[in-house]
This record gives C-alpha cells, sequence and structure tokens, in this order.
C-alpha cells in the first residue's frame, strides 16, 4: 500500500474533502464494522485508508487489509489519519471511501417497504434503516425533509444496514402513491385500528412520520389502513423507531416470516 | 411572579449551577412536553422559570404558568434565559427546577420490571424508558456504567417516562438477583429460544444489556429464559431499544395486557 506523510499530499486533501462531505457521490466510512459490512454486502471499496501505526498493532485491521488490493490501500502517518478521524468520527483507524448508494426509483412497489416522512433525528433514521434490514425489508423511501440518510450519524446508528438495502432520498411520497401496488400502512395515534386486531398484510409500505408532528396529513389520508400500537397512557407515545418496529415484527409474526 | 434581569442575582446563578450539573440532587427540565409531564405525573416543581418576552407571546407557555403558585415562579431577561439554556438544551422558553428522583430499592422484585446493563448511548437509555412506560412496567433498574438517567439528552428521548417510572441507578445488577421473585430474562444472540415459540411470563425482569457487547456474561448466566428475535442476516443485530421493545409488546400481546 501506498504510504502518505505529508499533509499537503493532493491525495490526502481529497480524503479530508470527502470526510467534510464535500464530494456529493463519495462517503468516508469509519470503522471496523462499517467496513466489514460493506465488504461484505457491496464489495471493495474505493480505497482502503489505514492509520499505519494501528495497523501494525491491530489483527481486526489487519484482516480488513487482508480483503484490500494493495493498489487501493493507503496508510497515513497516525498524526494525518488522526485529523481524517476527527472530520469523520469514531478513529478506529480505519477508513473506506465508497460511492454513495443512490438508486434510482423504481416503477412500482410491490414488496413490503418503508417509508419515512420527515424523520429528523439521525439516530432514529438509522435505527429504522438497521430494523427494516433486520426484517427483510429492502427498499427504504425517505422523504424530502429529511436527515440525510448518509450521515456519518446515520450511518453509525444503521450499523451497515444501508448497504443491504435500497434507500431513497428527497423522495415525493404524495406522488410515490402512484406507484403503489401494495397498501399504504400508516401508524397514527389516532383513527385507527388496534395492532394485535388486525389481519397486516404480507406486504405493504409502512408510513412512518416525523418525531413530533407525525406523518403529513396529506399523506395519511392516502393511506388504506391505519393502526395504532396499545400502550398506557403513562408516556404520550412511542420513538417512531420503537413503533414502526413493533409494527414490523408483528407482521413478522403473523406471516410466520421468520 | 419574581422577575430577574442580573447575571449577578444570586438566584440566577443557582439556576446556572442547576442547569449545568452541578447539583447533585436538582435538575433543569426545559421544554414544554417535558415540564408538562411533570406537572401532570409529579405535580408543582421547585421552580418553574420562563423566558419573559416569550411568556408574553405564547399560549402553551402562559397555560402551563396557570399551573404554578406565582411564588414559585421566576420570569428572566431573554438574554438571561438563553445564557441558561444554552447550557441545558432545547430553548422552548420554560424550564422547571425539580428534584431528582432517587427512589431506594425495593426489598424484592414481583412486578413486570427492566434490567438494563451498561446502555451507553443516552438516545437508547431514553427511548428503553419510553417504552417501558408504554408497556406499564413500572420499574427500571440500571445498572453501573450506563449513562447518566438524569442528563438532558436522556430527559429528552424518554419525553417525560422519567416521571411516570421507579428508575434506580448504579444499581449492582448481580447481587439484585437476589431480590428477584419473577424470572430473570435475557434478550441474547446466542442459545437463546426463538421469541415467538416461548410463553413468556406475564411478570419478569427483562435484561438488555450494552449496545456493544451485550449483557454481562455473568450476568446472563444468571438468567431463567434467553430469547433471541429473529432476523435475516443483513445485519448482526438489532438496535438494544428496539429489541427491547420487541420483546416487551410481544408479551403484552401473549398476555392481551392492553
Amino acid at each position: 500500500m501506498k504510504h502518505l506523510q505529508s499533509r499537503d499530499n493532493p491525495q490526502y486533501k481529497q480524503l479530508l474533502r470527502v470526510a467534510a462531505g464535500k464530494e456529493r457521490d463519495q462517503i468516508l466510512l469509519e470503522g471496523v464494522h462499517l467496513c466489514e459490512e460493506w465488504l461484505r454486502h457491496q464489495g471493495p471499496p474505493l480505497r482502503a485508508v489505514f492509520d499505519v501505526e494501528r495497523l501494525a498493532q491491530s489483527v481486526p485491521l489487519q484482516r480488513l487489509a487482508q480483503h484490500i488490493e494493495p493498489a487501493m490501500g493507503l496508510t497515513l502517518d497516525a498524526i494525518l489519519y488522526a485529523r481524517l478521524s476527527q472530520v469523520a468520527g469514531q478513529g478506529q483507524g480505519v477508513c473506506f471511501v465508497v460511492n454513495r448508494l443512490s438508486p434510482n426509483l423504481p416503477p412500482f412497489i410491490d414488496g413490503n417497504v418503508l417509508w419515512l416522512d420527515r424523520v429528523q433525528d439521525p439516530g432514529n433514521l438509522g435505527t429504522l434503516l438497521r430494523t427494516a434490514a433486520a426484517v427483510g425489508v429492502r427498499q427504504v423511501f425517505v422523504s424530502e425533509g429529511s436527515v440525510s440518510a448518509w450521515s456519518p450519524k446515520v450511518l453509525r446508528s444503521a450499523q451497515g444496514a444501508h448497504f443491504a438495502l435500497q434507500v431513497f432520498e428527497q423522495v415525493d411520497l404524495l406522488a410515490l402513491c402512484q406507484r403503489l401496488r401494495v397498501p399504504l400502512v400508516a401508524t397514527a395515534l389516532e383513527h385507527g385500528q388496534m395492532l394485535y386486531g388486525v389481519n397486516l398484510p404480507k406486504a405493504c409500505a409502512w408510513l412512518a412520520g416525523n418525531e413530533g408532528q407525525g406523518v403529513d396529513p396529506a399523506l395519511l389520508a392516502r393511506a388504506d389502513l391505519r393502526v395504532f400500537i396499545p400502550q398506557s397512557d403513562a408516556v404520550e407515545s412511542l420513538n417512531v423507531g420503537v413503533a414502526t418496529a413493533v409494527c414490523l415484527y408483528e407482521q413478522l409474526r403473523q406471516h410466520h416470516a421468520y
């Protein structure tokens, strides 16, 4: 692998640009787990970047390095790596530069999918993606006005789920209704049927909304089914990631889809 | 209500101390929702503090103020409030000073309760408390080495669940096993029974663990039952708040406890 030790190196400067989110199509994945998950789902990265000192000491990093073509690998002086990592987040001594996945919208929607309307919190979005991947959902449609799905905090909280899913961003969910070939099912606090009293469709588009305001009323009006999750009145509502998980798992249970 | 306009006022300085977490027994709750939930579950606060300009304009703040004895209320110049709020978090123009609830450990545990072993992420802990309150759990036992349950981020993410629960902190969970009068049930990735193939106890102590390492093995060895949640291999595991919610809701469903 090539070794960089100058902060004026153009390749290093380019890495800093990616880390700072200044390259639209490229993403920096930091940490052993995210990099392993990328390899498992998507194959080789554009670049694999190691802290040269930690690579020398760390068995997990050396194991990762074995999967990298030497021409694709870079090692950095520890001080250069630290500066890169400060921007990106975790500091585990390895990061991958990868192409951001941005699939085209499918012509129609006939699988079991997730629609997210203006979810704001990175931890919530990451958790939603992770749960979706865990139950076998393959497509997640994220509306305009949501947190960016490829931001470092979302990537960290999704733990690699991005790489197993198709995540569509900046989607006009109202317009997307035209492509639906499965029912649209919303979780809602009001005017819904109780989750455990409903035969859930085997495939549907699950619709979950903003942490404070819930789903946009215009979109909610398009739902074929509204369900609510029973709860005590000790709290006003459930976290959106929890509510969605409870619904997705109830669907999995009803259809023995495990 | 008394109005403060000097940053040298001793009462104002005391508020800053509470906001900075320097008073062990007192907590600052920021925002309309948390303050409303405190009133609903716990009654009047020690102090209610308003941004004088926002109070004049905001109906929700005025509605809150109606529940406050004038002698317990304070209004602050906007600039003083902003400085207080910068420390505490949300900036909605109201905060309460309240006593941190720190109940004594019960002599034995015979209800449906939650045990949390070294949960690190504030958002996760808050979500776990919120879900626990939603399913009717009344007691949550948080181990040493966990994030502080009364930190501002946990309070925000729990949305007032703290005030409906008994939250025990710094608990030695291994020692607590002696007080158990219900089964200890752990979520675990290995050597468990599949959640949907088990008759869950009506009351038990649910044990969930650290985000990276799971439950401490010594504690896991004490579990009467281990369950795993089915999932695809697209991701390695579920978020701890999601996994626990799926279990708690499956228990609720099995016992029609809604």
